[in-house]
């Protein structure tokens, strides 16, 4: 690992907050977006928190996001939303979004809430665990720039769109958590296999000709992911597919458009109390995980896990001894500082 | 492929309503059953069709499908229904709560209907491409028997669990439509390589030991299959989150629990014109399938195809055609019938 140092989470939450409001967001905003950034990194998604401040720097420089916008409600059916991001940061309208198809789940025991116009939201699995930790189920996904290439395909056509998935447990502080992306891995995975000199495997990239790309620098170049599967034989019409609706749910659905940089979000908020009682609700998911769990493992050492143990268990660590970042991700947070003018205080 | 005879659709449909009604299925309920394998057959989702049969008059056999049953209301709440199927043939119960879920979503923009207390319900593709024929976007889901071996253990634990997605485009006869298991493969393509002889690659089946399975027959006795993305390098991880997802809201949400033909579905239903004027959603729709179907192919023979067009185009063909049955099927379906006391008219 480069050399890296550990940054307490209040400090992270604070630098930046300092950035954003030199940008011009509101407070309120500003540690919405911030809160959610950090609790990201907090949780090992490394690639979707403060590592992409660099990335919404550009995207405030190029004048496609505006950090003095307010989400509106542009539709509102009762039980469907629609919400205008505006071009904010994508996290502030998502935020928005999510707080309104909670707040209709609780009244109608369901709740839509889409957006349009938004930008890029950070981790879907965070607004999927808000609304675990109000009881309710989630589905939270978006669309994203395109890296996915599809089935018999050589241009990249999707993003790598994911699906978040969350389910109250009685822990509140442990809903089952899924936040996958709909390629075989993130494009993160491909930069980390280049900077070892390591090659791929097949079934994460592909090459211009539409085959397996092997070599993890040309992979890492050309920006061309395979779909979940890897390959036809291996189900790759699924990761596709799931892509796919991903981008008329995010995209088509909502008006954002599907274009490199349009972005929109879709949120789907269950209240499983208006299905039946919730304590039945309750025993029967800690039946269910408990038998997963249960479930012999091949390697006694590695159990079967649920979605979301590995980040509850990252966020403990990282709670008690702080984030780590990399020196170059530190320096690129200086220059954002520099660029901002606001003040660097990771490290004096 | 073994000797074979082509039916006719119609044909089809009389010799199983004539089936159902032997059993003590109402006229109504035997013609949605049968209208739902039928048109599952003649879009080539073969496992689907009538071919379930036999394992359906198994389930009549043993006392776990009741063919009189007519499903009923458990709960409504004006968005959100929960259906209890009493234990009839899952169509029945999935077709009336498809239903209400399209009713809904006219009303309030999104429905969902949820149903406790199912059986097996042919093909999860059915009942999305059902709402897509009244303009709805539809996510259909359902548990089934355990067969997918979760990442890190040995035991089947999840159902194949399949995620049908459909959206309406502009021609009513061809929706977006996706229907895939939450696993590499179907069981059904382990059977087709035992029968061919042939090894399964890495990524379908799973052995004792929880690594990879190669031998047919073997896999296809062990009844073991891995999930999307078959290897946890592959992603498998991703399969299995799938697979929980679907199981949480058919078995745990429902309250149909999660054991062996403990069977529940799920659907939800937008309605595109609670979110954005149809025109508008209808021609963004057009833009984007035709931008997937532009993208440059690796082989110009197979461009890059949308999903639902391989069963589009397979309705057509078999429509003119009628639809192939092996003799084995055939000589099952007379066994029923016998079994049943129905007349049997496939061939004389």
């Amino acid at each position: 690992m480069q050399n890296a140092i550990t940054v307490p989470a209040d400090l992270l939450h604070r630098q930046l907050t300092t950035v954003f409001t030199a940008w011009g967001m509101a407070e309120e905003h500003a540690d919405t977006a911030a809160t959610i950034m950090v609790e990201t990194d907090l949780s090992g998604v490394d690639s979707h928190g403060i590592g992409m401040l660099p990335h919404y720097q550009k995207l405030l420089r190029e004048g496609r996001l505006d950090p003095r916008a307010t989400p509106i409600i542009l539709r509102d059916n009762g039980v469907a939303v629609l919400v205008d991001g505006q071009k904010a940061i994508g996290h502030v309208p998502a935020h928005f979004a999510t707080e309104l198809a909670i707040e209709k789940a609780r009244e109608h025991g369901i709740g839509v809430a889409a957006v349009t116009n938004s930008n890029h939201y950070g981790a879907a699995g965070w607004y999927a665990r808000m609304a675990a930790e109000e009881g309710m189920i989630c589905i939270s996904l978006t669309n994203s720039s395109h890296l996915l290439v599809p089935v018999n395909g050589t241009e990249p056509a999707l993003g790598t769109n994911p699906i978040a998935f969350s389910a109250p447990t009685r822990d509140p502080e442990r809903p089952v958590l899924l936040d996958m992306a709909t390629t075989t891995v993130a494009y993160g995975k491909v930069s980390i296999a280049r900077r070892a000199g390591k090659p791929l495997p097949p079934g994460w990239a592909i090459n211009e000709e539409g085959g397996p790309e092997l070599d993890s620098a040309r992979a890492s170049d050309a920006r061309r992911l395979a779909p979940l599967g890897g390959t036809r034989e291996q189900g790759a019409h699924k990761g596709y597919g799931l892509a796919l609706m991903v981008e008329i749910l995010c995209a088509t659905l909502t008006g954002a458009g599907s274009g490199q940089l349009r972005t929109g979000h879709f949120f789907l908020v269950l209240n499983p109390a208006a299905f039946r009682d919730r304590e039945g609700f309750q025993a029967d998911l800690e039946d269910l995980l408990a038998r997963l769990r249960g479930n012999a493992p091949a390697d006694p050492a590695s159990p079967v896990i649920i979605p979301g143990d590995p980040e509850h268990d990252t966020t403990v660590e990282r709670q008690r001894d702080g984030i780590p970042m990399v020196q170059t991700l530190v320096e690129e947070v200086r220059a954002v500082c520099e660029e901002s003018g606001a003040a660097f205080i990771l490290r004096s």
